[in-house]
């Protein structure tokens, strides 16, 4: 598969999404860009390009071989991964084991609190609205999703929940929630998208409780380059490529 | 029945109950007292505890004419009730047919668009968190209600929703969105409670879409004795008593 690159689709806050030849399939590179609070706070985290196309491969390679049906084609660099080319359903779908971040400021629980089943959330993936928690009757009006879609990724994001919590288990990690998206693609057909990262979830050491993730950026933790490289070795991966 | 108003169980922001001595019912008084943007707006409105007190009365012997279980015994004096002794479920529930209020600013609608089909939201019951937008999730995390209850008040919830659209679209009035709330009775029995009044309203002139509601306290449109009285009187009651 000698693809090209073809023009610019999209640049999104951590991607670039380009034309290849083949008009179902896109081009994705991942970039050390970082936002965070929808676009606020601003910075470059160097390797995570690099970091989080090689995760997320890893997950959606694992995650494929459970049966979710996914968007990845495969990868093509250290930070350059061929997809489907989808559109995605502006759902985001948060799943939830631990009490952190909104949740834990919405209900007024506790950082780290563990929550007797896993709780779905759907967010509106709009950066102008800041990303606001809807409720199905709002995706209903809004028409952001068919019944039928949402009974099926919320189903979904459930079984992927219980394959990552095991895959993280095993690497002495605590997964305290993620954010999914997905998308059809050209024939109609519901998959994963997106990323699967320590940009999108929220990874704690099992011992220590210290966050691997995002959360070092957006709260100044520090050693935030450490944290994406460290997710990367536990689940394997050679630490320099 | 002569019951005599005993101690004071509880003083709420438009409410004060009292104990009878009938464990199973309490003796409600309606305040003029408003509030708004969770008791950040203070206030009184001259006569709302007396309008309020009535519409409800008029709302509710209303909806239970057409099947609906709910907590109101009898009218006392202009601003007095009895009512079924109930544990309030901490969830409120707002029906909406138009765009207002928070769902505008929560979708970037426009104020007033007509919804395809009427949205029901669930909200939090706790003013030290603001009264947040939750979902089912949430609900069953926190125990806020049974799955079986919560099934039944948002059936109940779209019913009390046609019945009241019914009933003021005889009046001239466009019934955008309301609240409810929702209690058990000492015998187990889910009974729709609290108040129905432009306090949890928001009616519309239909003719000129004037807010004839709460509205007129919170954003200082002025009128606001007058929007009350008038609902009262559309409903047919007498203006002054």
């Amino acid at each position: 598969m000698g693809m090209k690159r073809g023009d610019l689709l999209y640049e999104g806050k951590a991607k670039k999404i380009y034309r290849t030849e083949d008009p179902d399939v896109v081009w994705v590179e991942y970039k050390d860009d970082a936002t965070a609070f929808n676009g606020e706070k601003k910075g470059s985290i160097t390797g995570k390009g690099e970091w989080n196309n090689r995760i997320s491969i890893h997950f959606f390679e694992y995650l494929g071989r459970h049966g979710v049906a996914h968007h990845l084609v495969k990868s093509l660099s250290a930070t350059e991964q061929l997809a489907r080319k989808v559109t995605i359903l502006p759902v985001e779908v948060v799943v939830r084991n631990r009490a952190a971040g909104s949740l834990a400021k919405r209900l007024g629980l506790e950082e780290g609190l563990v929550l007797t089943q896993p709780v779905v959330e759907f967010y509106y993936k709009n950066d102008d609205l800041g990303d606001p928690l809807i409720n199905e009757d709002h995706i209903r009006l809004l028409q952001l999703a068919e019944d039928q879609q949402l009974a099926q990724i919320r189903e979904e994001a459930l079984r992927i929940n219980e394959l990552l919590i095991k895959r993280m288990d095993a690497c002495g990690i605590i997964l305290v929630d993620f954010k999914l998206e997905f998308g059809v693609d050209t024939a109609g057909k519901l998959l994963l998208a997106d990323e699967i990262s320590p940009d999108t979830c929220r990874f704690w050491d099992r011992e220590t409780k210290k966050p691997l993730d995002k959360d070092r950026f957006r709260r100044d933790l520090g050693e935030v380059e450490d944290a994406y490289r460290e997710i990367w070795t536990r689940l394997g991966g050679t630490a320099h490529v």
